[in-house]
């Protein structure tokens, strides 16, 4: 048994024999004790994973404009002939001041069986205001019959390149109460946001585009609403995250300009539109709300994702990432904010290598290699039967064959190396993970010599993304104070081996955070308050956008980054160190 | 030759022979000089029906708030990487002062290629405000390539429960510029407001009678269209009158409550709305403005048709009657106005009789009847060969057959006389009015003896409501000072008939006013200014309503009525001393 880190071990926890399992080879037969709070944390930690989301800040109703008000009406005779509209906006009026309430045609047609139904009290659901539209006049978006004040839902939306993630809230309290992921359908028409925008400008594909994205969105309330047991007809708002190109194709606006220069978007903050619009499937009439982008290539997201990242709050010199299929990253300390993009491509996200796939039930994670054998060891999430590799995984894995020699500087296989599980496949060299016998499919998991070139693109990209904002506002990433990381793989990441591929720089390992999905994260805050969704439009006002399609030092950023873990080694003393050591 | 009325002739006249053709029985051989004046007044009388409409009040753009500007953008470059839209509404703002202008998705789906398409010189369509957001903010409509100023386009459209009117207005000079009409093709589903209300309420009813309507107004709008070489896209607005069942049925509303205790609508005032939420062939994002009803059975047509008829100016008691197949009416003189509604049916619209038909080319508008030999003589519209019988046509019939003895005060027809005319039917008695040689369609054209009784359930209902309305406010119908009379057949309707059959009361011909379609020339006012909009709103605050439906009176009036010219025979003086002269 050799352990390479103690990172997290006491001297006394060494002394008596621990060792951390993911830093430490098994070189012989050996007999492990799984301490009982490590069973514990290992626990919570899958619990975490399927659900429970924190409230980000103590959460009041009021902070937010949704309502619902139950209202009983006095009804119509022979000597009040008042028409239901005015009948139900008289006594809204009289009752929650809601004066001059705006209705469209859908809810006005359903208004009179309602109030009928109801026997003349109702539910109605009310908008008070929007970011457009500060100071009204509130909107009604729906009106039930009897009393129906037990929940108020509504979902905060992210839409990756790659993958789309939803968080079902219910805004009486606050709490994400269902979570859902999964692919974004458009992938079939391209990997990255460039293939998209072509085909969205030829015949219908824009349309096509659009419809892809909201099958898998409609698919994903619809298993939310499942999950609570409630129709999607009773989600009354939707805050939207998004790439400024998953953001143009989602409401169905030409995203042509933005790959042509000088690379400006139609519109960088759509205004608020009823679902309806876009046939999303939440209530017809609920509020879409698309937070505002800066640029062609620093979308929602990334606005979102400074807000939520809370890199804001503390001072400090931060430089937040969100690792997608756009590695999309901002540097600064909020009195100053400075970002840029490089398309990583989908590897990350398990999307684009040949055995990859998200971090769900049966995703391999992380991976160990026997610097001796070459054999591997893996985790696989839920202890599943593996069937794939997720986005930890294959940097987890790059990493193992790196630092084992599976794999050279140029990320180039060794076909000579004395294991079977090296061996040249149908699209040239490979190296196998797990052995049909192993795996839920009874197919081998193995990655290609394409597969890692794309990790090498994908974390290059993101590397040099860091490089050329630090240096555009003459720092280095020595300066940084924190490393902040979005991202839907993010949070399960091995800092050590993400170091090691040279993706993140080397800095000490308490300097870098992962939060998870923080664009969705911004959506759901956003949802919550008011004042978050003004922040989130500052933040947009604060940063200036580095345009770096016209940027030729990206390249050469770029290829300087395209070695393990990178040309110039002096930027990673501590890999340098291991190599060596 | 037998001179009835020697009315609008002065003795001399008379001396010199002159008679008034539609008042003169022809008894014998005549010869009969038209005098030149009467030839020109009747072609201006004719080319008057197909266009010209004056323009009611001086005009001014800025009165209502549909408008066009041209914009020329600095086209973006790496230096201003600001988004089409915000680029667009910077320079709106800049010029316009156009602050916080909004758009819909629509819009904003086409505004970059139309930036382009213009070379950044685009014309917008811009709607500064509606009636119920009087403040704005300004909606963008539209946007076009380059400078496209020379027009602006909207409709006033009236939708009648028989007949519907689309009047197409350049609101650069405010001038009606088409006009079309036709019968609404909801009449297959039942004749009245009533019948067409319960087919409404089962299965798909709604849907498809407010298509049926869409079909009849998008074919009228297009021909409109194509009469001023436009599309219809180029028609950014549309004011709507109609009584509150067709608005309903119009917006896709369930009118289901109008027809039940306590009768009221879901609305008596729909919010604006784009076209295309109910599929108006104007510009889909141009904005339909529903005139307001009072009442179930008081709606936009009455409180359009009070505001364009003038009769608040006068300060005279006035009672106005809209005759369409609801004969909806008012009295008051403006301090105060009171409102009543009695269903006449679609008889007078040429509708639900045999050989009925609007008042257009081929209808016989006027008739004549030899007292002796029961042979008729007819005015056909634009002397073409007769098609059918118009109302007005229909109202002379029926008043000549009566002082002729054709039919008795019951309305009987004599199948006695020595006359081929006057025959029993398929469906009983019947009248010829046009042998089969003489008519376009090569058949007879008759009256039946169902035909007169429509005819006498009509005029008995309106006469039913003034008697009401006058009574309920302790007044007579001698105290009413002018009597307006509005409904698209209106203006052709001969007096002296209307009052023999006693559908008009016995009062001197110069206090009486044909008006035409006060509904849709209301709502032609409104569409040209905000001041008169807002009077119509004012004018629906006015009114009083009188429920007839919970009226027992009314039936009294209406059997009352259902003689010739009355069962009270003093109330018409002037057809008493005919009959008896």
């Amino acid at each position: 048994m050799r352990r390479r880190s103690t990172a997290h071990l006491s001297p006394e926890d060494v002394a008596g024999g621990y060792a951390l399992a993911c830093q430490t080879s098994v070189e012989e037969d050996v007999v492990i004790l799984i301490p009982p709070q490590e069973k514990i944390e290992r626990r919570l930690r899958e619990s975490k994973r399927a659900a429970k989301v924190e409230l980000p800040f103590p959460y009041d109703l009021h902070d937010q404009p949704l309502r619902k008000f139950a209202v009983t009406l006095e009804p119509p005779s022979l000597q009040d002939q008042t028409d239901d509209w005015s009948r139900l906006r008289r006594e809204l009026a009289r009752r929650y001041a809601l004066e001059e309430i705006q209705a469209s045609l859908p809810v006005l047609r359903k208004l009179g069986s309602v109030l009928r139904e109801g026997d003349w009290t109702v539910t109605v659901v009310v908008e008070l205001d929007t970011w457009d539209r500060t100071a009204g006049p509130a909107r009604l978006i729906d009106v039930l019959p009897g009393e129906r004040l037990e929940s108020l839902w509504a979902v905060a939306i992210d839409i990756g390149t790659t993958t789309n993630h939803v968080w079902l809230v219910d805004l009486i309290g606050g709490e994400v109460m269902a979570q859902k992921a999964d692919y974004n359908g458009q992938i079939v028409r391209g990997a990255e946001v460039i293939p998209r925008i072509i085909y969205a400008s030829k015949g219908n594909g824009l349309e096509e585009l659009q419809g892809l994205v909201m099958e898998t969105l409609n698919r994903l309330l619809k298993q939310a609403a499942a999950e609570r047991s409630i129709s999607t007809d009773e989600i009354y708002k939707a805050v939207v995250a998004g790439n400024s190109t998953m953001i143009h194709l989602f409401a169905g606006i030409p995203p042509e300009s933005i790959r042509l220069m000088p690379f400006i978007t139609a519109i960088n903050q759509v205004p608020p539109f009823p679902a309806r619009e876009i046939g999303l499937a939440i209530n017809a009439e609920g509020t879409v709300d698309c937070l505002p982008g800066v640029a062609s290539y620093v979308g929602a997201d990334i606005t979102s994702g400074v807000v939520s990242s809370g890199m804001c709050d503390t001072g400090e010199l931060t430089l937040f990432v969100d690792i997608g299929t756009n590695g999309e990253m901002a540097l600064g300390d909020c009195t100053w904010l400075i970002s840029c993009a490089c398309s990583a491509g989908p590897a990350f996200e398990g999307a684009g290598v040949a055995h990859g796939m998200r971090a769900t039930a049966g995703a391999i994670e992380e991976v160990w290699v026997n610097p001796e054998t070459y054999e591997t060891t893996y985790r696989v999430i839920l202890d599943e039967k593996p069937k794939g590799i997720c986005g930890s995984g294959l940097i987890s894995l790059l990493a193992e064959m790196f630092i084992t020699g599976i794999i050279d500087k140029s990320g180039n296989i060794d076909l000579n190396l004395p294991t079977k599980r090296v061996r040249e496949g149908e699209h040239g060299p490979e190296y196998v993970v797990a052995w049909a016998d192993e795996t839920a499919s009874g197919e081998d998991i193995f990655v290609t010599a394409v597969d890692i070139d794309n990790l090498m693109r994908a974390k290059a990209a993101i590397y040099a993304g860091f490089s050329i904002l630090a240096r555009s506002v003459g720092l280095t990433i020595g300066d940084v104070g924190q490393l902040l990381i979005g991202g839907a793989f993010g949070q399960y990441i091995n800092v050590e081996k993400a170091i090691q591929i040279g993706m993140l720089p080397d800095m000490p390992y308490d300097k870098i955070h992962f939060l998870g999905n923080t664009s969705v994260r911004g959506a759901y805050m956003a949802l919550l308050s008011r004042e978050v969704r003004q922040r989130v439009v500052e933040a947009g006002q604060m940063i200036t956008y580095l345009e770096l399609s016209a940027d030729n030092t990206f390249f050469d950023e770029f290829n300087a980054a395209m070695f393990l873990p990178h040309t110039d080694e002096i930027q990673f003393p501590s890999v340098k160190a291991l190599l060596e050591g």
